[in-house]
């Protein structure tokens, strides 16, 4: 293994607590598998030089046989520099005093940024997973300023509300994760996000025959999912880390090495279909074939009940989008 | 898989830095493997019970097809009933003004009352692997308060140490960690431990006759192994965290798992064998079979130096273990 060149990993906002789990996650082959030898890029602002140099320094004490070696950086052009995978994990949060605006303005130069480096100078082949809130108008910002790279080459991250989505329903009709097969999430990674458990699946019979309880449904789940940072974040002081990181693993691992047929959920570049405007980041099932190109999954027929709500979510997404361009940032 | 029953799975200081990163690797299978489900229970003080209910939830949050569910709580008895697997994280830190029989004091206390527990209400098959420092010591007085549970069920953890003596080896010959083998700590986990770069391997060549230059071990491979974590504490201002995890869990999975024959190093209970003295927990290394027992490689001849080192770290533990008698901990 140690002759192939490594593959490049480039991960921003690598000085904080979500890269914390995630580079270690990486470095030990759980992203690309136990024979890819991976180079990682730490990226983050210069005060972090040393808590980064602090991270290399552990990563290099795990002895992973998968991480060939780790460099640490501030330049986001050097740290881009031919890289395979970008993980874009920094981003500004929105603090006391800021409104919608100000949030946008502030990231979508930071994605502004990005997109430019990563146009000059990543490998032909990068995926970009953004998974710095608010992630899909950043993934937006970050696409619109890298022409030479295709869109399909940019996605953003809904897989850990489409993980919470899975869990809760695994919960209510009392069986373990793995019965669940078939969920996806629908529009923005924000509160509008739609969870559907109509064509979700337990053990291979669909899920909501099973549980018919619009009360339940509109009262109880959608609220769980869509509130579940929050609960995190009033039970711990902090929002979540850990399960953020693992899923930007499990999403750029997927994307990698394929799903085998079955649906995970990613925030890619709409083409017009199931009525989303063209130009957007928008949240859809895909399968990824073993060549790691995803694919919407095609012909699903929503409720109405489900619709409003998926319009709903996209129209967030709208808005959003016609905030950055009034921004300028697009 | 989910009609087998979970291994159970215990981790102490499950509130802290180190059981973070740990407790998502373990869910994810990364322990045992994609076959087996686990059951988690997160024991910490009283105080931590919020964090506890945050970490099962992100914990949740990931949709790990392995994790069957998780228990947290501050009752020892209650959380090591039945457990095939008890990682001991928590130790109280060294603080400024304590001596070092005020440190023995203190986790032995703690160590005394989990070495009870495990041996009221574990499985019989238990594994109990401790990393909370003074590893080897309180390793020691858990064993002596749990007389039913075959001190071959104990180990301390050298495996951060044995790691980190390969990467520095690794860089030194300018070759990936996958290259060495037969690396090996010797005696306690402290400053003091000795890593055998005479029998170590590179490529199946010994890697000290590429180097036999007696003033680079002695003034700096040493020293960089053994104050690799006060380097570390002082590049990121708090302790290894994600490594200490990274350890732990490599060192339970190699002692569940097998070794296939390779060398790590553990700190397993003495018998007296290369003149370590009978009822202490000292580092050697050890091939682990599929079943799970592990073998201290037999028959190594040490050199003048590496004996005298490795008695002094021996000489430490015997004093260690001499003071925990004097404080009536054992």
């Amino acid at each position: 293994m140690k002759n192939k060149a490594p593959v490049k990993i480039a991960i921003t906002g690598a000085a904080g607590r979500v890269a914390y789990d995630l580079l270690f996650q990486i470095a030990s082959g759980a992203m690309l598998g136990p024979n890819t030898l991976v180079e990682l890029r730490l990226l983050d602002l210069p005060a972090t030089m040393t808590e980064l140099e602090g991270r290399a320094m552990e990563l290099h004490d795990c002895a992973f046989k998968t991480l060939d070696h780790v460099e640490t950086g501030s330049d986001a052009k050097t740290m881009f520099d031919g890289v395979n995978f970008a993980l874009l994990v920094a981003g500004k949060p929105r603090k006391a005093g800021m409104d919608r605006s100000d949030l946008l303005r502030d990231n979508g130069a930071l994605f502004k940024l990005q997109g430019e480096a990563l146009n000059d100078v990543a490998a032909d082949d990068v995926k970009v997973l953004v998974t710095g809130n608010p992630a899909n108008t950043n993934c937006a910002i970050a696409s619109a300023h890298a022409p030479d790279i295709p869109k399909e080459q940019f996605s953003a991250l809904t897989r850990l509300d489409h993980d919470r989505a899975i869990h809760r329903l695994g919960k209510k009709l009392n069986v373990n994760v793995s019965s669940v097969t078939h969920m996806s999430i629908w529009g923005n990674h924000s509160s509008t996000m739609f969870p559907d458990i109509f064509h979700a699946e337990v053990d291979g019979e669909n899920a909501w025959e099973q549980i018919d309880d619009m009360d339940w449904l509109v009262n109880k789940y959608l609220p769980d999912v869509a509130n579940r940072g929050s609960t995190i974040i009033s039970k711990r002081g902090s929002s979540s880390a850990a399960s953020a990181a693992n899923a930007t693993l499990s999403a750029m691992r997927d994307w990698s090495c394929g799903t085998s047929g079955e649906w995970v959920s990613m925030s890619v570049a709409t083409d017009g279909s199931y009525g989303v405007p063209e130009g957007l980041y928008c949240s859809f099932p895909v399968t990824v074939d073993a060549n790691g190109n995803y694919h919407v999954v095609e012909g699903i027929k929503h409720n109405e009940f489900a619709q409003a709500r998926i319009s709903m979510s996209v129209q967030e997404l709208v808005s959003e989008h016609e905030a950055i361009k009034s921004l300028g940032l697009i």
